[in-house]
């Protein structure tokens, strides 16, 4: 049995879609980030980075987001999450979720947790100041670099359109109009219409 | 053919160091990141992320440590280079890359490149007094829950061991004594044994 531990509005719902995409039997363990759910000792023993997702398995823990849906799309070959086959398609798949692991779910990040990286509060506030600009930066490298469209690999929906989803959903609240990126905002109302997706919010709602 | 394009110092040396361990055939370019070579239009044409690594291949490019790591060792099989027939212990490999990828290197980088997260000096001088810190932070968790020893995963000498190295070679100039984490110390030590190492770095002077 597999047992994802998520947060609502984080990327770990990336994770949350996937599972439902792939017909696995899991659990979905809900953590309350407000009440720093994520760093107290039940869970960091669970994941001793204290972030979410982490994906327990019979075998032990599973944590960052690419490992795990990489993982999922292994674990349920039946519905070609991935291209698991064929190690150039893979890589591909894998470059572009570790893009969005890197470098865009970071730059998003500056915004509500730029103490990880300075503590001074006016250096934080810089630091949220220049998200709009890094993250409309990274989705004009996505769209004109690695969004084949309709789904990021083409014709073949794969792990990373959740994720991608993911980072669409925080463009509005990071300041950055999604009109801007006509592929980009195609794929988001694409993935809207998805049932998995549909049933990964309303367990993040629940 | 495979073609690496890296600069001395970076996170691609991990690729130029695998690519040795692989057996495989390949050229490697290097760039002169002081002359911004990476933002010169001939290189943005291989990888408009301006960014090392990349890896040419018959089928096109690959970008981004962790994938081009894992593709590495899916071309080279029979080096075992990663437990590529264990999704389970595949994803081990690759969750640990990616954390380097995600967070270790991101602690780094605020170092040289604060300038990438926010426009204002007094933030950026802040961000590097910040540097030692995050990267002690997570040399700290590396070690008490990651690093098995003497590799990465333990008896296995894997992909994960030349990122780690890089990263361990970068403590010294971030202000992080490595003395203080015996395992990582030790781990640093035996890849600098390794003829695999020795010519990657050999290649990195040249
Ligand atoms: N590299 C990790 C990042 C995980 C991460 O930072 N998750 C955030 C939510 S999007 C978190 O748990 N934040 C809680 C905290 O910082 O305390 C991954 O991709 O899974
Ligand atoms: N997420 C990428 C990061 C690549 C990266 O940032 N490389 C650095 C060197 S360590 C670089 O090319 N910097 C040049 C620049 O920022 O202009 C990876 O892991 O491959």
């Amino acid at each position: 049995m597999l047992t994802l531990y998520f947060a609502p509005g984080t990327c770990a719902l990336a994770s949350l879609i996937a599972l439902e995409d792939s017909g696995l039997a899991f659990k979905a363990q809900k953590l309350n980030l407000a009440e720093s759910e994520q760093q107290k000792p039940a869970y960091l023993a669970i994941n001793p980075k204290g972030r979410v997702p982490a994906l327990v398995t019979d075998r032990g823990v599973l944590t960052e987001t690419p490992a795990i849906l990489a993982y999922i799309a292994q674990t349920a070959p039946a519905t070609k999450l991935a291209p698991i086959d064929d190690p150039f398609a893979f890589a591909r798949v894998q470059a572009f979720n570790n893009y969005l692991c890197s470098t865009v779910h970071v730059n998003h990040a500056h915004g509500r947790r730029a103490s990880r990286w300075a503590d001074d509060p006016a250096a934080q506030a810089a630091m949220k100041a220049k998200v709009a600009t890094t993250m409309a930066e990274s989705f004009a490298l996505i769209e004109a670099t690695m969004l084949a469209g309709p789904w990021v690999e083409g014709e073949a929906y794969t792990v990373a359109d959740p994720y991608l989803f993911i980072m669409e959903d925080w463009l509005d609240g990071d300041g950055v109009d999604i009109a801007r990126f006509p592929k980009s905002a195609a794929h988001y109302a694409a993935m809207q219409d998805r049932p998995a997706v549909q049933r990964a919010l309303a367990r993040a709602r629940a």
